[in-house]
Order: structure tokens, then sequence, then C-alpha cells
């Protein structure tokens, strides 16, 4: 009985921005926090998303109780749609996440058994022997908890993402009563958002944001264009309330922004007088300086309303013109950075004055830095500590800083996705270090990362591709005709066709003296990947993928081998 | 005669960092400032480097009098080597870059007869119609200049790239008085280093950095492992001086940092005791706290000393142990974010202590922020002003400033590569906005880039390629045989073998009931491409480049067509 021991699996989020997911398992059960998904970078091209691989979770699925969703973001949910299907488990989450997980299902077309169970901070959730208490905390997003969760082995704290904001606009502000009373109780194990864990200090509470928008918009002279993140509705309100006070209107545009503002009003999320929000026709009628537009783009996304309109895409509804004010209210997320700087300077370029997180405070982030950190550790006062939610170097930070707040040297694990750590009373250890796999997904297929096929792509971008045909007489073994060469991606038009012309020469040559052996479409192949693939290197220095496909013509039959 | 007038071309550097080159045109004389290169980004999959497109220089060849380099950086001197065998002019340039310039020839296997000319602060070049006078200022390189230009039409102030630094490393200082005499003959035009114009304040002094890795080399237990790029000697020299202040030896692993800091060495740019330096036998012997270890690797370059020890590489010669302390005295170039993130949690990973530019001032930047470049604009009181050396917005940053420093509205001339300024005693004019073509170089090739060959390569990156192979009958217009599909890149292993089937099947139905038109290659190609393309699209949702390849065959000839 008492052999039985707490294990904690993080199947995505550590190591890693983004695709949380957290699995904990006590004897038969096992209760899962958060399915998140992420977004590629150019390391994996071709791919549209990453998701945590869940094989641990199926192979144990009896045991699966149920999914405590934390928040609405989709590196928190967006992972739904592929796992539900495979796992039609309980899902548990507050009012504003689950109206984002009934878009994300509807979006992906994805139909599900599983239970939407609608929670809130101070709910208490029965999952087998665990007991999952949410208490409130202040993030970028409505309804964000973080869990108490009651094991037989002690007190599990997850944070869930937050930060400490004294003055939040539409959060709660982080529950700290609930979370000080347990610290006196004693807690097992403290997993806490590491994401801001190298910032020094408090991370600035959302409010001042409204004072930098106020600022801007009183002194602008034409229109206000502002982006911002679609979910980030604390923002959204803001720019609402500042409209109203200078008595300007909003014109919404791209999908995301209006499909979650629509929602958000709907719900109460968001309140605004009647006549704040405008329409297309009335947009255009009013003065420039009675108008905020409140835009998609905020992170350069190619396809996004922003972005259209700093390219002049015809089809925006919106176009730039001189006297514009663009707000960047966000941040780049890592990776976007390019992008977003490209996007900026088309916009300077089409005349608008644009203001940005380094010339103004038109943002605030919303994780915890490291003094809001710090002041979790010391109400909590865990035993164990796990950092989640971060890059390497954010766990490593995270630890250090539990350290100095008192937490045993040996009893701060930096994991990474796929380990196992196993509890005891008093010690723990990691019994497993199984990296996790990680899914992916391409348009509609689901499945393991290939690296030879990553490889592949990355090769042909580099050096796109060369294929080589040649006809063999079935009877002589002899080639029949010039062999033919097409490429895509290769080199310019006028770099091609001498290449081209000497490639086929060599090819030739390259299967000519040798024409007892051409019967063996192995041995054709290897020879005019390999005479090809030795001229284009030694003549300029690249090597594409050279595809030979070989036919084989007869009086009796034509066969085509590759 | 007074018909003429100054005109300035930028031919890079305007609207992008990188790559910077800038040309002014007086009647029958051409001068050109700096010549450089850009690495590229995901965008040019494929390009190895860009260059400016100098086809303005090579239809004016008979007017261009010479080449004036400001400093050593390969954004300046890198485009040398293809920019000299198209126009055999003088180049002039300070010692520090002189070497590098030959180093970079050399490397390209470039033979010029071009005269590399040295001249130093203080030199006057008689070019033409020009007189250019060089002054010193201080950036992040040995040897970096500004120009003083003196037109028929008045004095042209050319920045380089600059900072004020009044306790400099290894640069003599900025060179004010000879600035400040200026400003009261009066000056026409001053072109001035942007890249970091939307910095608030000053750029710190090189010499904080010694403090900072004074106390890092100072307090660590094992060995130090910093990090800089090779040219920045000024920090390779700090690192040098904290060696022997704290009884280290330094070991250096690289080629480029190797290469550069001998060169340094030798020609009296860095100093050192005899035995600072060490060989890798020494350093095998050495205990870890009397180690530095000096590498590349600052931009997480894949290839780098840096990253094969942060990958455990087994050919690295440094092996990471716990213990280690790694210094990245360097920020990430922008585009670089993510490499070097990635480079730092492998390092944290293979158990090294980390301290990178979030944590501690450990690298400080070589360009001026708003406060020096205020006063570079108030010492010269230039009557036009033309911001060089950034991206879109910082140019307009640039703009704006020296507009509250006094130039008049309509005399700051925000430009991009290509265009063409007229200035005439009291006005000036863009006469041509013509955005500059880019030249790539890739591998051994050159040449202007081609955006459908890039658009080509990026497909081939997401969605791979399928070749479909179909035999005719050249007597009968009827296959013979069955469609050969191969691929690369297109879906993993799985996936692929039913949807070739399938695809086989679906090629054959499109072909076979049209019979009587297979004679025509055209036809059958866009038969194939259609009908497999919206297969795939309808099964997958994805879109690979498709190659038909059709092969004719008959008892009297065979014939590839595509």
């Amino acid at each position: 009985m008492s052999k039985q021991k707490l294990r904690v699996i993080p199947l995505g989020g550590l190591g890693e921005i983004g695709k949380n997911m957290m699995a904990l398992e006590y004897g038969n059960d096992i209760i899962v926090i958060d399915a998140g998904l992420m977004f590629p970078s150019e390391e994996t091209p071709g791919v549209d998303l990453l998701i945590p691989d869940i094989s641990y979770l199926v192979e144990r699925k009896q045991k699966l109780r149920g999914i405590v969703i934390t928040h609405g973001h989709e590196d928190h949910i967006g992972a739904l749609p592929y796992v539900l299907p495979r796992l039609a488990v309980p899902v548990y989450a507050t009012r504003f996440a689950r109206e984002l997980i009934m878009v994300e299902l509807k979006q992906r077309g994805v139909k599900t058994d599983a239970k939407m169970n609608l929670v809130g901070p101070g709910s208490k959730i029965r999952l087998g022997s665990f007991t999952v208490e949410l208490f409130s905390v202040c993030h970028s997003i409505p309804d964000c908890v973080g869990l108490i969760i009651h094991t037989p082995q002690g007190i599990v704290v997850h944070s869930g993402d937050f930060k400490v904001d004294h003055t939040p606009v539409i959060c709660e502000a982080t529950s700290f009563n609930q979370l000080a009373a347990l610290g006196a109780k004693g807690v097992l194990l403290l997993l806490s958002d590491s994401t801001y864990a190298e910032l020094p200090g408090y991370t600035p509470s959302e409010g001042v944001v409204s004072d930098t928008l106020g600022r801007i918009v009183s002194e602008a002279k034409g229109r206000v264009i502002i982006t911002t993140f679609a979910s980030l509705t604390s923002r959204v309100q803001q720019v609402l309330d500042v409209a109203v006070k200078y008595g300007r209107k909003v014109f919404i545009v791209g999908r995301s922004m209006k499909e979650i503002a629509n929602m958000a009003l709907k719900t109460g999320y968001l309140t605004a007088p009647p006549g704040t929000i405008c329409s297309f026709d009335e947009l255009k009628s009013l003065p420039h300086n009675r108008v905020i537009v409140l835009s998609t783009g905020s992170q350069g996304e190619p396809t996004s309303a922003l972005v259209r309109m700093a390219n002049r895409d015809p089809k925006s509804r919106v176009q730039i013109v001189p006297g514009d004010t663009v707000v960047i209210s966000a941040t780049p997320i890592p990776g976007n950075e390019t992008l977003v700087s490209r996007t900026t300077d088309s916009l300077f370029r089409q005349g608008a004055d644009v203001i940005y997180s380094r010339l103004a405070q038109v943002h605030v982030h919303g994780h915890a830095s490291q003094e809001e950190l710090k002041l979790l550790l010391s109400m909590v006062k865990p035993r164990f500590f796990v950092p989640i939610h971060g890059e390497y170097r954010h766990l490593v930070m995270h630890a250090r800083l539990a350290r100095t707040m008192g937490v045993a040297e040996d009893n701060a694990f930096v994991l990474e996705d796929g380990d196992v750590l196993e509890l005891g009373p008093d010690s723990g250890e990691v019994v497993a270090r199984g990296h996790a796999g990680v899914s992916y997904v391409s348009g509609l297929m689901a499945g393991e990362l290939d690296e030879a096929l990553l490889e592949d792509r990355r090769s042909l971008s580099r050096d796109g591709v060369v294929v080589v045909t040649v006809a063999l007489d079935g009877g002589s073994r002899r080639l029949a005709g010039k062999p033919r060469i097409v490429t895509r991606g290769f080199v310019d038009a006028g770099a091609e066709q001498s290449l081209i012309e000497k490639g086929q020469n060599l090819v030739l040559a390259a299967l000519d003296h040798d024409g007892g052996r051409l019967g063996d479409p192995g041995f054709v192949d290897a020879r005019i990947r390999d005479s090809l693939s030795k001229f284009l290197y030694e003549r300029i220095h690249r090597r594409p993928i050279i595809i030979p496909v070989v036919v084989e013509v007869g009086k009796d039959r034509t066969k085509a081998t590759s």
C-alpha cells in the first residue's frame, strides 16, 4: 500500500515554450493538467502544429480520470482536438476556457463524447484518489486558475500561468489567502510557471497600459489602429474604455479578434456602451479622429488583418493613410521577431506612425517575474519543486530561485518532457529519462515527426530537385534516347540551360560505357545520382535532391522503375 | 556648369540592416563608400549571401574613382570579392580593415588588380572632384573611420558605424574636434548611422564589460568559456587582460577566432604577455580554474565551436563538464534569437552555468543611441540629412531626431536602396525611386534573386515533391503501363503507400477516358497535375510540387517529354 508513490510526468511544456501538458499518477489514477499545442519553427518545415506525445496516457487509458484546464490559451488547450478522439475523458474548464475549447473543436471539425464540465475558482473536483481545488490567478486572459491538488501523499500546487497583479483589468487577482493557508498545512510539491524566471523584479500591472493608450489616443490627429492578441480580453477592454473616454468608435478587423470579442461581449467578459463598436458602413462615414481600429496581426502573421494593411493588400477593408497611428500592443513571441519588424517597417513605409513596446509602454506581459515567483514560493513553502512552462534555461533559473527560497538542493527537479519523477515522503527520484516524442499535425495528417522526411524538405528548400528520366531498351539493355532532366527550385533559368545540357551528356556517358549492367535498375539509379551529384557540386557547390526515373521500354512490356 | 548637382545613391544598407554601400556622384565622378554583404533569412532558402546590386555602377564604370571603406566588418567589406572582379577600382581602407579584406578575398579565391591603398585617420584622398578626409570613430572593431567628403557643392559627413565612447578599450575615441570645426564652416549633408536610433539615452562604454568579466572569472571555480564576435578585438583584449589578472591561460577555439586573433596579435592590435595563450596540450594539463576558453559561436551558428560543445560533438576539442561557466559576450543579431536560445539551453543541459546579457552586463554594442546621435547632429549642423545603416523604422526615427535638432522638415530624407537623391544648394529632391535589386550568392553562383525560384523552394520545403511517370505508346496514343509515383519530402512512409496507390489509379482514370488527346504532352501534364493536386489537397490538405514525366515509347523512337 505505502509502496505507491506519486508520479509527476511532464508530457509537454518543459524545456520548450508551448504544448503544455502535465500528468500526475498515483496508484490506479492519472489526472492530466492542460493539453496545449505549439507552433513550429523553420526547423520543422511543412508542419502546422506540434502537440504532446500522449502514448504514455494511451497505454494507461483505463487509469485516466480527467483533464483539468488552467486557462484558454492555445498552448494549454490547443491539443484537445487531437487528444480527445483518442482519450474521451471528462474535461474540466472555466467558462472562458470552455468557450474557446468549443471554438477549437468546431474549427477542427472534431466531435467528441468527452464531457465538458464547467468549473471555477473554489470548485472541488474529485478524480479518483485526487481532489482538485481551483483558485483564481491573474494572467492575460479571463478565468485563469491554479490548482490545489490533494493527493494521498500530500498537497500539490500547480500555479497555471500567472502573475501578481494588484490592479488587474479583467482577471481576478491571484488568490493569496488560500495559498498562504496551505503553506501552514505543508505542501508536498509546487509546480510553477517559469516563462519569465530570468527577469528580475516584478511584472508591471496590466493597468499601466491604460495610461499609455489614453495618451496616444488623445494626442492622435487621425485614426488609431491598435493590434494585440485576440484572446487578451483585458487589453481589448482597455481599448474599448479609451475609445469611450475620447469619443471614438471601435471597428474590429481580423477573424479571431472578431470571434473572441463577440463571444466575450455576449458572455459579459467585455463591456461597452451600445454603439461603441461600429460597422464597416459607419466606419466609412466617420472622421478619422473618431476612429479606433482593433486588429489582429500583433505577431506579424502573414495573413492577418494588420499585415494586409501593411502590404497594401487591395482586399483589406482598412488601408493605411498618412496620419494613421498604429499601436502594436504586444511583444513578439520568440521566433516571430523578424515578422514583427518587417510589419512595423512596412507600416512606416505606408506613412503611419508606429508605436511599439521599445518606444512606449503599450504592452505588459502575463507571467510572473522573479520577485513574484519568490512570493509564491514563500507562501506555499513546498518540500519539492518542479519548474514548469519554460525553455530549459528558465527552468534552471527557477530551480535556483527555489533553492534560495529554502527548497532543499536535491528537492528541486529540472525535468524535461517525458521524464518520470517519483516522489516519496522525503525524497524524489527521476525513475525514467524518456524524452517524450512530439507529434505533428500537417494539414489533415498527424503522426510522429519523421527526421528523415524533414531533412529531405530542408534539402529541397536549399537546392531544389532534379528529376532525370532515362528510357532503357528492355531488349538490348541500352539507352533508348537521350536522358531528360527537369528541375524545380534548383537554379535560375539563366544558369539552368547549360547545366542541364552538360548534365545530360554526363548521364549519357556514365551509363554508356557500362552497357552490360544497365539491366539492374539499382545500378542505373546509383550511376545517375552519383555522376550528376558530383558534377553539380563541383560546378556550382549545390546539392539538389536527384530523383532518377528509369523507364524500361520494349516490344512486349514497358515498365518504369524508380 | 552649375547645373551639376550632387547625387546620393544608396545601393545597400537602407531599410534593411546589412550589405552597406553608398555612392556619391558629381559630374563625371562617382565614389563609393563600403561594399558589404548580408546574411539571408529563411525567406531566401538556398541563398548563402546577399550583396548590393551594382548595375548603377557597372553602367557608369568610367566615372568610378574609388571605394572607401569605413571599417572591416563583413556588412561593410563582404561584397568586395564579388564587386572587384566587375569594377577593378582602387580601394582605400585602414590597416585592420585591409587585413580583413585580404582574408575575404583569399577565402573566396578572388584575385584582383584593384589597388588596396592603406589610409588612416587624417588621410586625405583625392578622387576626381571629391576629396575624402578620414576621422577616427569608435565602434566595435579597430581602425574605424568616418569621412569628411569635400565636394564641389559643399561638405558631406559620413559617420561610418560609430558610438561615443570616452573609455574605449581599443578604438580611438570619436574625433570630435575635427567635426565641431566643420559645423562652423557649414556642412551640406550628414549621413549618419541609424542602427540604434530607437534607443533612448547613451550606449554604455566598452569599458564596463571589463568589470563584469573580472567578477565572473574571479568567482568561477572551474573553466570559463567566453564567446564573442571574432572581430570584436576590444572584447578579446578584455578577455586576455582578465586572464592575466586572475592567473588563467587562454585557449582559443574556432577558425575565425583563431585567424583574427593571430592576425591582431601579429599586427599589435592585441597585446598579451608571452604564454597567455596556450596550446591544446597545455590546456589538457592545466587545472580547470586556470583556464579561459575563448570561442566562436556567439550567434549560435550551427557549425561553430560553442555549438559543437553544446551538442556534445565528439569531434569538439573542448567538452562541457559541470562546473564550467559559459559567458555569451554578445547579443543575438536580429534573426538569430532562436539559435542563441537553443545553444544556451543545450549548454545548461550539459551542466554548464551560462551567463548572458539578460543576466549580467557581459556585452555592450557598438552603435550610437539617441543622445549620441543628437551630439553628432549638434556638432555637424548639416543642411541636409540622410539616415543610413538601419531598418526602415530606424531611419524614420533618426530623421525625426534630426528634425528636432534643427534640420528643416523637407531636408531630412528617408531613402531606400536604389533611390537617387539630388541636392541643390538649398533643396533636395528624390529624382528616382528605383528600389535596387539584390544580388545573391549561392555556392559558386551569383545573380539576381528569382522570386519564382524561391517560391518553388518554399513549396518544396513545406510539402515536398511528387514525380509521376507515365509511358505513352507512340503508336496507339494509349498508356503503356501503370503510372509510377516517387516522392521526396512529402509525407511519412506510413501514410505514403496508400496515397500513392490511390494516386496511381487516379492518374490512370484521368488519362484513360480521353485517350484520343494523349498525343499532346501539355494536355497529359495538365491532367496529371490537376487530378493529383486536387486529390492530395482533399485528402490531406497538402500541395506538393507535382512533376509529371511523360515518356513516349514506340517501335521506332522513345522520347521523354516533361
